[in-house]
Parts: C-alpha cells; structure tokens; sequence
C-alpha cells in the first residue's frame, strides 16, 4: 500500500526499531519456544473443540463468557486441580487470572510493580523476552550468576546487602527455577528454601516464571516457590505454550489478591480469548496427565539427537550441560566465537540461533554461547543444521578444529 | 489466598484504581458489546473448528503458525477480500495486521503515535475504551460535537486552525464514522470527503474505527475513509467482536508499512490467538456475508423492542435518534438526571447502564445520557429491565412523570 502522508514526524521519541518484513522460518530453525508438530494431540484438540462448542458456544456472544475478568472457570478449576498435583501450590479460582500467554503475564506483573529507574534482580543468564521488557521499561536489571542448580544464593545475598547499602529495595527477583530458560537446571528445594528467606529477610517478592516446569525428563520437579511460601510474597507464572501449543496464546497467573486486583486494572483486552480457554479446559481435564509424559519423551529424544549431533560436528569445542528438561541446549564454544556475529552468518546459511549475548546480562559471559532450540526441527533437521552451522564455525572462526570432528568420529 | 507480604509499598505511583471482586452480570444488562446469544453462528463454527483443526492442527506447535507476525494468512486473505467488497479498501495481506481484538490496536496505535502532552482529537462523545486509553497515556483529548451525520467538519476546521494557531498539530483525529458509538449516526460520504481534506490540510492523520460497521440495517454503507484517502493518512481498524462474537478476540488493522513496522515492533505478545484465527478464517470465507445480515436484522428488532418499551415507559422523557445500525442506543433523559447517579441506583435494582459522561469528553452535555446495550438481553428482559429502569428514575429524579407513562399508554 503506498501512502504519500509522512507519519515519520508523529512518532514519539524512543520507539524501538521498526520491524523488517517477514520472510519465513529459516530452513534450520533453532530458536523460539515452538514444539514438536507431531506431539500436537489433534484427536483429542477437535473432540475437546466439538464437545465444548456444542455445549457452551453460545456463551461467545458474551466477553469472556460472562465468567468475569480472571477468565473461563472451567480452565480455572483445571489449574486449580494441577498447580496442586505438580506444583504443590495451593490456590482457589480467584487466585488465577487466565492470560494471552505468559508474555502478557510478564507485562502485567512489571505495569503493576515497575516504574522507570526501578531496580529488579534476574538469573543472569535468562529469557529474552524477560529481558527485554526490563529494558524497554528503563528498570535496571541485575544479573545473578548462575550454577548447575540455578541461581547462586551467596551471589544473591551478597547483591541484595549491597543494593540495601545503597539504598535500594529491587521491585522482585525474576526466576525460571524448574527448567531454567536457557540453561536447563532445576533450582532443588533446598535453595528455593534459601530464596525464599533471602525474599523474606529483604522485602523482595520473588518472581516465578514456571512455563517450563511441565518439561522434566524424570517427571519429578521440586515444589514451585509458590507452594514454599510462608509469607505469599510470591507471584507464579505458568503457560500451556510448552505443554500443548504455543499458537493457543494461553498462560496464568496466581497472585495474592492486593495483586491480582491491580492486574485486572491493567488488562484491558475485555478478556483473553475464550475459544482456546475452552477448548483447553476441555482437554486438559482427561488428558494433560497423560499427554505431557509422551510429549516429554518424545522432546527427550529430540535433545539425544542434538548433542550427539553437536558432539560428532563440534567435538570439544561445544560445551554444554545436559538440561534436566525443556526445549532448548545452552552451548558455550571457543572464546573466539562471537556468537552474535555466528547468527548474521548462520542464518545466511540457513541455520536460526538464539546468540548469547541476547539471553543474558553479562555480555562478556555470553558472548560465545547460544541457545539451540530442539523440539520443532525433525530430527534429520536437527543433525543436517547442526553440520551446516559447524560449516559456518569452521570457516568464520576456525573452529571447530577439522580434526576434532575427524577425532570424534573415529572415536 | 492469604498474603502477610506488603506489596503496597512496591507499588508504583499513578497505577489505576483496584478492580472490586467479580459479582456477575446484572440481572438486566444494557452494558458492553455483548451480541445475541441465539444469533451465534454454533453449527458452522463447530464445522469450521473440525476442518480448520483437521487441516492445519499441527501447525499449532509452531508460534504464529509460522504466518509470521501480522497472523493467520487466510484470515488476512479473507479481510482482503470483505474490506474491498462492504468497504471499498483496497489492501494486500501485507497491509494487514490481525490483533486480539480491537483494543490491542487501539493500544498499538496510540503506542505508535503518541507521548505524553500530545493532543489528539475525538468526537465527543465516544468509545470509553478509546478515551480511557487516552486519559491514561496523559494525552489532552480535544472534543468535536456530532450531529446526525456524525463529527460536525464546521467544528472541527475551526478547532485545527485553532489548535494550529497555537503551535499544536494533533497526533491524530479519531473517529467511528460507521455506526458512531455510542450516537448510532453513519457519516456520509460528502463528510467523509470533507474530513479527508481537512485531514491533508492540517497534516494530521485519521484513526478509523470501524469495528460496528459491518451492523448497519439497510446494509448499504457509504466506502471506509481509508478507501477514499487520495495520500494514504488514514490508519484503519475492525473487528470480528460485532459480526461474529466478542468473546473470540480478533481483530485487525490496516495501515501503511510506515506504521504497520512501527507497531509490529510494540507487538510483543509472540502472535493473537491461532486457534481462534483459524477457525475464523474458515467460518467467515464460506458463510459470513449471509451471517451478517441475519445477524442484522435480529437486532434490528431488538431495538425495536428497546426504542418502544423506553416509549411506554419513558413517554417524551426518553428522547433519542434511531441509530442507523450496531448495538446500542444514545438517550437523553431530561437534565436533572445525572446518569452516574442513576448508575449505582439502577445497579442496586439489577439494571447496568452506561453513564453517559464515561462516553464523553463534555461532561455537562453527556450527564443526563446513558446508552443502553440491547443485543444481549432478551426481547422480556429489554422489556423488563426498562420498566425497572424507569421506576428507579421516577424514585430518584422524579421522571418520567407517572402521567407521562400512563398518557404514553393510552395514546
């Protein structure tokens, strides 16, 4: 559409970049938290679609299904049922609130705490989309460093006293604690005990995105922080992106009612959208139980693909700890790999990454590390990208060494 | 839930009132866009549900679809379609953005065009959820006064040179020409023309809302402003909300690449609900246009039954222009009624309205007005609800008059 009206002179100052035109996935995509195509349980999706239509249908002539601003009671009370079950969290209908997926949830929680100059304490290593909403809404951002079990409680402690000498009370410390987004780990109970009375000695509330915590190779998970709460100085955050679908924009909060009641004030959508709500609720209740295992070993089997692949194509030169679950690998390679610049040249090749530097605060840290996302590609995908990008190391930053993967594969 | 922890004090300054507990609908709703119940289109959109699912299900693992982030292509195609036929625009799949709703692109827009201190300009009476927004991102929100024909061009001339004279280019002028809400006036064409020329003299770009327009009762409506915009400042926006049902939140922009980037890049909400677009797309291309008009013309007795039971109850009390089409009716009871007032008190009876001066930049001219909702309700409880309506008014303002009503009867 060509338009002569210059509308360049109305925008405001400080608006982000424009976006480029869409021009597809890559042919080896491994970014995004999109799942496997296969797992998709279509059977079960269109009875759950027919039977709750047929039912209750005529109910989508009225916002949110006159189920009130928290969202659709049903899903509400499927949440109810599993937060307890898997998380340990107990909660009744009004302490959710349904979502359009967990970035609004993210955005609903910083509108009713944050304010330009705020200060919020986060994994060092974590989530873009986090990220980078803390950084468009000018709060400083402080990462803690993480180890195999997530977040360092001594790095965390040693930060909250120097904030508290300074004067400054952070607005609430962000964690991903089961299936840590981008490094897999899984905070044990015995530190989610010790965040807690950091939060508490402090006056931090704690943040807990657990739209991961569904993906765990064992099917056991520590209780969520929520469930741990002595004081109800948490607010929990989960999604159904990674356990069914991510194009059904569905997430939840559960909050205490000073915040919850602060968040409807904010959500002004008129209701996120009731169809998915329904067919979800309707799914849910008979199968999520036994869906998510099949998905979870399915994912499994994914992640063997890729780090054989990345084993046989990088040898030494590709570290990584094994996730506990999830959809995504956090590699570290050479120091001499930008990984920044490794995207420009991967993509032009064909091959999607998430560099480092964009899941994290510490630049430095995560200049040659990149997150591989494993649950969309096929598994022949997996390995051909995964020997594509090698290719692409090989000739822009001399490594892969050749006789590394010569090595590996004589081995 | 029971939370010791104090988030009062984390709490930043200027956050919106607390929402009070959901407590149902009342008993006689004239609020909201809710539709007809009976009107919802139940069968096909089971049907479209199975083949759309069917289809296409699997693609649901993959965020957006992978359509990228302006939505659902077929969704898009059909918009292309049923915008050039009901609306004269003529667009490409690129030129349009689906969103969750109409909200999320008035959102959009006002993020994309406007600061804090900027100046927009309205009709005066308006959407509440338009001016809410703009109240709320501190913008100063100058009025026109409408007539039957919708925003008086007189008025607004006088108020850009005005505006001009003293520095101010406002950020946009927005406007619901199509079935205005809340007056129900359709702006013809020659006005239209009229604001288009206005629009390019004063270099400020119109805001195009035409999410009623698909309701009107001849079914014949004069071409969108966007269509007849020789220069391209026209940004427009629609819904499904109104044709098909509001609880699936889809609806769509259309706006030059300048802006559409602009707003692409604030729309960070990884895509609107897939499901709900696809079942859409597969309803709508096959049955919407004779949808619509059966959908058209059960309201149209609606308010037929509203127009006559306000007659009967009201007598001359109630007075009111019949709208041309859409949802609701505009009506003016005489001015010692302060229709805030008759809000609480038509609560407490089981009767919601909306309070004229929360659809409204000029207080004093919107104090003793109310719109009423009739899409929703039952032809009884229209009537009901009416009558009970009227009792609270004779109880608290002494009108109508009990002879009014009972002339009104024998006349």
């Amino acid at each position: 559409m060509m338009s002569s009206f210059d509308f360049a002179p109305l925008f405001p100052a400080g608006l982000p970049a424009p976006t480029a035109r869409w021009t597809g996935l890559a042919k080896y995509s491994f970014v995004g938290g999109n799942n496997d195509s296969e797992q998709v349980p279509l059977d079960e999706l269109v009875e759950a679609a027919n039977a709750a239509l047929r039912r209750e249908g005529r109910n989508l002539a009225t916002y949110g299904l006159a189920h009130g601003p928290q969202g659709y009671l049903p899903l509400r009370e499927f949440l109810v049922t599993k937060l307890k079950r898997d998380a340990g969290i107990i909660c009744t209908v009004d302490d959710l609130l349904i979502v359009s997926g967990s970035l609004q949830a993210l955005d609903l929680v910083n509108h009713t705490l944050l304010a330009r100059g705020d200060t919020v304490i986060v994994e060092q290593d974590s989530y873009q989309g986090a990220l980078n909403r803390l950084t468009r809404l000018g709060v400083n951002v402080v990462g803690i460093p993480l180890d195999a079990d997530g977040m360092r409680m001594d790095l965390l402690a040693a930060t909250l006293t120097d904030l508290k000498d300074r004067g400054i009370r952070p607005k609430y410390i962000y964690t991903i604690p089961t299936v840590q987004n981008p490094t897999g780990s899984i905070m044990p109970e015995s530190r989610r005990a010790e965040l807690l009375r950091l939060s508490a000695n402090y006056g931090v509330p704690i943040f807990e995105d657990d739209c991961y915590a569904d993906l765990v190779w064992s099917g056991q998970r520590p209780p969520a922080i929520h469930a741990m709460s002595p004081n109800g100085g948490v607010i929990h955050i989960g999604s159904f992106s990674k356990s069914i679908a991510p194009a059904l924009r569905v997430g939840f909060v559960v909050a205490p009612w000073d915040v919850m009641s602060r968040m409807l004030s904010l959500k002004t959508d008129a209701g996120s959208g009731a169809l998915e709500q329904m067919v979800l609720a309707e799914y849910c209740k008979p199968h999520f139980s036994t869906h998510v295992p099949a998905l979870t070993k399915a994912l499994r089997t994914k992640l063997d693909t890729l780090m054989e692949a990345l084993n046989e194509q990088f040898g030494t030169a590709a570290e990584f700890e094994e996730p506990k679950g999830g959809i995504f690998l956090w590699v570290k390679l050479p120091d001499q790999v930008d990984t920044l610049k490794l995207y420009e040249a991967a993509l032009a090749a064909g091959v999607s990454i998430n560099p480092g530097p964009e899941w994290s605060t510490n630049k430095k840290h995560s200049s040659s590390r990149l997150r591989l996302c494993f649950a969309s590609p096929t598994h022949q995908q997996i390995r051909e990208g995964v020997a594509v990008l090698a290719e692409v190391c090989r000739r822009e930053f001399a490594v892969p060494a050749r006789s590394a993967n010569v090595e590996k594969a004589r081995a």
